[in-house]
């Protein structure tokens, strides 16, 4: 399993697994809890988070250090094209001009639900921008090639809402787009527990990136060391290759999935 | 994490995976899956292995030494009491005076569905002949727990047919079985996936019990760490208590869950 | 369409629903939702129903008359063997020699899940007292094909447990029974909802049981229509031969159904 | 339920079935499977079928005539914005001014997943142009919210893609739809037997079109009453007020659905 490394905009991670940093009740649990998750890109809400913008507040990179970490700076509360671009532009100056951005151009401030073609005229100005654009866009096939097309480094789909805790609403699509990528898909948003996460991973995903399922559990540090495993084994279960479904041990050919 | 043990018959063990040690293509395989598994616990076909019976053949014990694991002898292929509990006294003669076993009365050689009604008699005789009983059975909640005010050390419903990988069918039932039981209670049968052995640990279950889900995949011995790591997750996630699930982020009460 | 009809203990019905009378406000309402369902056999509790033993008191079979409807006297209520054959017989004397009965013997006052060996044995007395036994049980297949060899003349397992309207919780085991049976399978308890009808006959269920789901909704008698367009829909759709489920309408062969 | 009708572009509709005519045998099993499914609404995909274009071939119009049915051109088969619109108009000369056509522009040819850029594109040149325009969309709810924005009188999601037969692959999103929508929301696409049908009337949407679903069955008369017959019991399930979801019948309180 050595080489088995997730290449994004050039670089190898050996974690699959990428957090957030919001919703923690102090920075020790943050710190906490992602040095127990293995993450080794970690995303920021520009717009929420002291990264040196407030001189006298606690900043984050002081429990997130740049040299052990990969930051990932995100447009989260943005919903139109100009904000979004402006916040990857200020997080690239904060930043002594980092490249790696997560674009999401929110469409709905009920469901956070992207929306889709705003995210696809922001994606394209960043790119010419020299961006490594990392994007969160629906499930929609379609616009997921296109964020590709464009130039965007991953691609990725929500599962469910995000801070929902739904898992993959629907694997269809979430499989149809990875089958159809060349980019790594990771999967952004709505994973509520373990197991949704070994279900993405076993689909195919290149990794997930959540934030409320850590952070919003009883114990934020355990459950950060549960979604390490659950990427781990999703991803081994991937490659081993499972058994074939069948509806008897005795049943000469895998199920045709009717029913069950 | 260090105290959060399973304790069958009075002996406590770290790992929460069981495994057979049928279907694999040598016993060197057999070997390196059962140490990438991590499983402590092997459960092994009297019927069908050999653990000394033949003198001249490969013994299983050579791979699985009797200091390094605990062997479950199982009554796999019987269909009766007598031959259920004729095959665990001839386990322990062969094992010298062993009492743990996991007893299994078929009732259909198709689908290898438990007989239940058999296997509470067969129960009842192993119990009161000294045993400690680790029974397979199917997920109705009132056998199981019969089962258990029989005398049985754990429980053991099976998620689905036994060589089926259709991963746990009613997570009504067996979390039924899980909520009312004071004995552990094992998943046994019906696992084909790292996820699926996840979800049966996030319900609270004490462990999950498989051989086809490793021996059949194209690599088992990832597929056995795979698994290792994903019964980890899955009691992890359970303990660590997972966020709730809801419609958005900004929702304030959980989801009823009528239609996802 | 003119010859589907639903055989049970040598008489033929048009319709495949049948209904309880349980849990409605009145009798006027439980007229007005008996006949919009189309029902021509109607299960009554006996120990909670007046067909007559109490004179003064309004009785069912005022609304319900008995050249109009088959009756189908029910156990309900009924937690061992001797109240249930008890029952019956006070059934069949009250009813001038009737000899169609639903047992129902239960565990669990909580689940209502069924006792399926008390089941068994008081099936055995009642097919051997000259009773016409519908029998309902849970979802194991090996028991509901005792329940067959028995005698009983309809094998009626459980969907969910009785007035939880969760649907047909495990799809699997029904359709294992359905496909080894030579009696009628008919889904009783824990249907909520007019699909959840449809889905039973499409799996091939001769036909569904059901109160809680016409007597619990908002408006009874316009769920007893639906509900009775359901089961003739799912009927229809059983005989009709439902297209292949495919990944694409280009795709050349069935779906494997392994994530979807 | 007399009062219960379907109203698209200011005109009443008693069903909520729609129909397409592709796929069939012949022209006479169109007819009868049509009126099987009572049908008021026949969608016809102007590229492939003869409505008058071919003087000396069978007209579709023979079986479904116009002063009985409402017809529904459609731009199946149009990948870009100008054939969805040359379309549209060659549909509106052929019918003498008829303005009430389905808009779907696809994007790719393997899935026939729909171009929701391109959609919006072409439905905003339609309504312009003064067409009725009910459009196949995804079931991205931003999308859809647009779509009924730009001036569309009924929205189309898809359940599944086009021939999949897979049923609502994301009831999530397109109860989200419903919710958030002020014109008539009908899935279009991807349903395979009748329960899908129903369980898509079951959560409030205004009606189902579909095609394969009928004319793939085995027998797509029957299938078609079957239809017929769902989405009536969907629709009066829906009117009706189902039971709540509880774990047990005397469980206080609806379930939370966290694993069933």
């Amino acid at each position: 399993m050595q080489q088995d490394t997730l290449t994004i905009a050039g670089k190898e991670y050996s974690s699959r697994l990428l957090v957030g940093t919001g919703k923690y009740k102090d920075l020790a649990e943050t710190k906490a809890a992602t040095e127990a998750s293995g993450a080794q890109i970690i995303t920021v809400a520009i717009r929420r988070t002291n990264i040196g913008q407030n001189k006298d507040e606690p900043n984050l990179l002081d429990v997130i250090p740049l040299d052990k970490y990969t930051l990932l700076p995100n447009t989260a509360g943005c919903y139109n094209v100009e904000d979004a671009v402006r916040t990857c532009r200020l997080a690239r100056e904060l930043l002594n001009g980092h490249k790696l951005v997560k674009l999401e151009v929110l469409g709905d401030a009920k469901t956070l639900y992207p929306d889709t073609i705003q995210t696809l005229k922001a994606a394209e100005i960043l790119v010419k921008d020299g961006f490594d654009v990392m994007v969160y866009t629906s499930d929609d096939p379609l616009i997921a090639r296109q964020l590709e097309d464009i130039g965007c480094v991953a691609v990725m789909p929500l599962a469910a809402p995000i801070g929902s805790g739904l898992g993959i609403r629907n694997p269809y699509n979430i499989l149809e787009i990875i089958e159809n990528a060349k980019v790594p898909i990771i999967v952004d948003a709505g994973v509520g527990t373990a197991s949704d996460a070994a279900i993405a991973m076993e689909m195919g995903c290149a990794g997930v990136l959540m934030n409320t399922a850590i952070a919003g559990a009883k114990n934020p540090v355990l459950m950060a060391s549960a979604m390490k495993k659950a990427i781990e084994a999703g991803r081994e279960a991937f490659l081993a290759g499972r058994m074939p479904r069948k509806r008897y041990a005795s049943a000469s050919s895998p199920l045709d999935g009717t029913f069950f």
